[in-house]
């Protein structure tokens, strides 16, 4: 007998039929002879809603306010779901973020979990109730209710998982598991069955949209196992476990690709020390992530300073560099919207030399010129022209033999 | 400077634009000195919208679950309208049921208030901040969220002005006021300036559908004056006051109807002790409320019974009565369910003899039949023939003078 936490997205629960689906499964699961804990998103589409119904009130919302709205999302979807589970003849209780308690820092829309105290929690498993939990949602120490941001229900998962020493934390979504690449694009893409935190860290922060990256850096830190699966069958998904835990060493274990960046360039530089602070910062004063940069050094005094910058964020920086340019007395700035990042993501790189030039040696028999590269232990990215994206993801997908088992 | 608690009803915040013009009258009323109190019920529309996706869940909805639910479309309500003061420059904080705390007893969907600490919304009004109260909805002791039955916003608003000693509660609804009958059927009814809480009770519980009778009770126990009154035009509406502050001795203050009600008759009733019990026990069990009673007796030890129910409960009483009456041995059962209940309110009635006869008087020259009759101290009901319920509310009206002011 395990106990298992199981999270649903907003599309498992988007209407009354799939609440009423889940909550089969989740029956299933517990007559089976397992303990379950649901948490739960809200109906797809549903905070979108709340979104613009804000964005009527404020251009900018309150963020506190915001949050109460919000929170009214996971709140329809836990009621509905544990009536479904009562009217099917088990026993289900809700719990809103304050009433488990999740305790969270006060930071609207992006609150981070601090405790979960699991008594509650623990008196309805131990009377054989189902506790169904909202997602995304705490309460702060004031009593002001807190949302997690984007995909907080993932964290509020895998949270609740450590906070009760769970068996393992199960998130249900409209994939069946982490895929070695796009499947859109590559059809040769085949499910991992096991892949490690750190893996899973570098292709969420690369471009893969399966897991929120709070809730893997939350399960690596305390060694919860994540089971990534599809809501709408019964096969197993893919495992995210600690890198001891994964079955063979492989060297490459996925490829991700990225059209959200952008690159800009400020060439002829004085290059003299503390000039790449006046560069940033005023960047980062204005809350632009900026992601890799690249100093070439020139002839004399002068340098080239490349870097990229989200797309949203593309003409806000620009404008951003061009004063700056003027001021260091730079020669000219550059823009690019037309770039793509692709990336090898794999531990076994750890162990072996040459994966990046083998990398750089596909990607030259394919003619994709690479434009910037940026590594770290168990990463290879490179930037290269955004017409080459399909290319050059089949190449390295087929290239590092991530299309065979 | 006064105190000033002010509840506004679904139409008044039934989409974007109009929570905006809500906002905007609470505004003025805070600049010109006085501190407002907002209590707000979910958008028009909304908590039916919530059942239905209940009753898709659950036949019978869970309580508990169903509160959790519907208390919903109150905190979307005060997160939208607080975010619209901030936009127009004044500062506003939401407040839950759990957050203010309202604590109620732990009965779901009929919960009653028992308490209400003040000290977090008197904080905000002595930083000038306009607190914002979800309506309908309470605490329990237990931590769940409970809600108050329907209408139970107006119950929220007045206990929430007796808690803080307001100076009057404001219910702002879609008509201007209390009138002395219902202006769709009587073209010269009139708005009513000032009325007693025991008519206003009265006139509620008769079938005028302004105020919910648990707020005016709160309101008559604590002596809150209540101002009735259009969340639409800017005119004075109704006070709801107690009987010492009438300005005026009326006999009769409004006529009211009902089309709600159906009648039983059980015929030959043999007439011994206990019978009574026998007949209304099997009712009363299956919480159908009887309201008027007669009996009549016949020749010899035989009587006949005869009592209203609800509409909606005629057919189940039927059949109860039914089964009753041939255990009891009585003749036969008759029902009828066109009929209306016409009725005088006045606490001038309480002073004055012969108002009763007056009205049956009027009734007569219009040759109206009078079916059953009941008093109290400050209202005369009679019950007819329900084609007959317009010419009987116009002709009252004008005989006890409504028409003119």
């Amino acid at each position: 007998m395990a106990l298992v936490v199981q999270k649903y997205g907003g599309t498992s629960v988007a209407n009354c039929n799939r609440i009423k689906r889940v909550a089969e499964r989740v029956i299933a699961r517990k007559e089976e002879g397992d303990d379950v804990v649901v948490v739960l998103s809200a109906m797809a589409g549903q905070t979108n809603y709340l979104i613009d119904l804000a964005l009527e009130m404020q251009a900018h919302p309150d963020p506190r306010e915001l949050d109460v709205l919000l929170s009214t999302g996971e709140q329809v979807t836990i009621a509905l779901f544990s009536m479904a589970v009562k009217e099917m003849g088990q026993d289900a209780r809700s719990f809103l973020g304050y009433q488990v308690p999740v305790e969270t820092d006060s930071a609207h829309s992006k609150a981070r979990i601090q405790n979960i105290p699991t008594s509650k929690l623990q008196e309805a498993i131990s009377k054989g109730i189902i506790p169904v939990v909202a997602g995304f949602q705490g309460v702060s120490s004031t009593g002001d209710i807190t949302t997690l941001g984007r995909g907080g229900s993932d964290t509020t998962a895998v949270a609740v998982a450590v906070s009760l020493d769970a068996d393992v934390c199960e998130i249900y979504t409209d994939v069946d598991g982490v895929y070695t690449t796009d499947p859109n694009i590559c059809p040769s893409a085949r499910k991992i069955e096991r892949i490690s935190y750190e893996e899973m860290l570098e292709m969420a922060s690369l471009g893969a949209k399966v897991l929120e990256i709070r809730s893997v850096e939350f399960a690596m830190r305390y060694g919860m196992p994540i089971h990534v699966r599809s809501s709408f069958t019964g096969t197993p998904g893919t495992m995210v476990v600690k890198e001891d835990e994964l079955m063979e060493d492989v060297l490459v274990s996925s490829v991700t690709y990225s059209r959200d960046e952008a690159r800009i360039t400020i060439k002829k530089v004085p290059d003299r020390p503390g000039i790449a602070a006046m560069i940033f910062n005023p960047i980062s004063d204005a809350n632009i992530i900026v992601d890799m940069i690249i100093q070439n050094t020139r002839a004399g005094d002068l340098t080239d300073m490349t870097f990229t910058v989200p797309k949203g964020d593309f003409d806000q920086a620009m404008s951003i560099v061009e004063k700056t340019a003027e001021k260091i007395g730079a020669e000219s700035v550059a823009g690019d919207k037309n770039i793509a990042k692709v990336s090898i993501i794999g531990v076994g790189m750890r162990n072996h030399a040459g994966i990046a030039s083998r990398m750089f040696d596909i990607l030259a028999r394919h003619n994709v010129n690479i434009l910037m590269i940026s590594t770290s232990e168990i990463k290879v990215s490179c930037i290269i022209d955004e017409k080459y994206t399909e290319l050059a993801v089949r190449a390295l997908h087929e290239g590092f033999g991530l299309d065979k088992k």
